[in-house]
């Protein structure tokens, strides 16, 4: 199923963007008459019937509407940034196939990038909610200093996923509905910080026991809450 | 840890490769008397002490070895390479990171592509090894026909994650010690290439309710089975 993306679906009728009306018209080849499918990001898919098929403009009409299953769980990844751009890229589209809320990127005293533009990446995560058949997007907030980041309330029970030392809990022991997880940079979270996060209350876990980058420690911390919540 | 790769590592004295000899020394500026630290790729490490740093080759003395510690499980995944090649690199990356014993490239009916070329695969995992402080390498099979991969007799549980109907198990809930799993090509396996699978007493198992690319339901795939055997 192609998806297409639409903000703001009203009833009665509603067009989609000028850049999803290209692609609708130009590339697929869609015409008046024609059904196509769309999500609001909220969480809402929309069966419509195309009204009028400019490649600037496609016009629709609702045909029907469901909202999508609600996860039993919530997910929350502050992530610092790769230095590689691409790896960050991946983590995002990892992440949003596999099911997240909610998406931090954290700038740590070890952080190589400290710039981030979310315009990209907010595409990315809307391909990738498209090719996964989502319905809802992940939340990507702007990029925070740790520090500041820690400052904030949250209300999720919050886990640091360090490398250093061996006395941790591993991440699968404690999933809980509400989770927020951090994870570092190449060259893992400062003492410093660490000890920061500790001070606050936030529980050290593992990933496991192999050594992960960071992309790859983001990607197998949203996995193991998912399957903790798939039915076996 | 840096680690470099020595296949044929003797008593007494043996040497570096051409290409790590140049990393060693013209890179990295290691010198006589330095240590450095080897895999096998077999499953074996060792600390060693150079005796000639020379770009060309870097001769040493091994000062001790040990073994990586087994994982109680092993798990074999036959996929079918991504059209896009660095998808499929990204999956061989990533499992070589979590852990996998052996990959084999499938070529199946809707494979969009069929030529492999296992040089820069091997590089690859090489180095998501190294980088994940791993001794011993993941088997990489040359790509086969996935006819002529069901004709060959598998010790393992085998298991296919293909995406057609709904009354699957959960891959989370067959779990065994040694696993073989199938995953097939951007726009899934053929009915009849399923079929075959059933009929050979191939088990078709779920990955979760999302749905996910080929690359990404590969390392959903190692991801669980590790997760499995993770020490909670």
């Amino acid at each position: 199923m192609q998806l297409f993306y639409c903000p703001e679906v009203f009833e009665g009728s509603s067009c989609l963007s000028k850049e999803e009306s290209k692609h609708c018209v130009k590339i697929l080849r869609k015409q008046e008459g024609d059904t196509i499918h769309l999500i609001d990001g909220l969480g809402t898919f929309y069966k419509v019937k195309i009204t009028l098929a400019s490649p600037k403009q496609v016009l629709f009409k609702i045909e029907k509407t469901w909202k999508e299953e609600l996860r039993p769980y919530s997910l929350h990844i502050a992530i610092a940034p790769t230095k590689n751009n691409d790896r960050f890229e991946w983590f995002l589209e990892k992440a949003t196939e596999i099911g997240i809320d909610e998406i931090t990127p954290i700038i740590c005293d070890h952080s190589e990038r400290k710039v981030i533009k979310n315009e990209r990446m907010e595409k990315i995560i809307l391909a990738a909610s498209k090719q996964s058949l989502k319905a809802k997007l992940p939340l990507l907030n702007p990029a925070i200093s740790f520090k500041e980041f820690l400052s904030k309330q949250h209300l999720s029970d919050c886990f640091i996923a360090h490398c250093e030392g061996q006395d941790k809990t591993s991440l699968q022991s404690v999933v809980s509905k509400n989770t927020l997880i951090l994870v570092g940079p190449e060259g893992d979270f400062s003492s410093n910080e660490i000890e920061r996060a500790l001070s606050k209350g936030i529980k050290a876990v593992n990933l496991g026991k192999s050594r992960l980058r960071t992309e790859t420690a983001g990607i197998v911390a949203c996995h193991t809450i998912a399957l903790h919540y798939e039915e076996v």
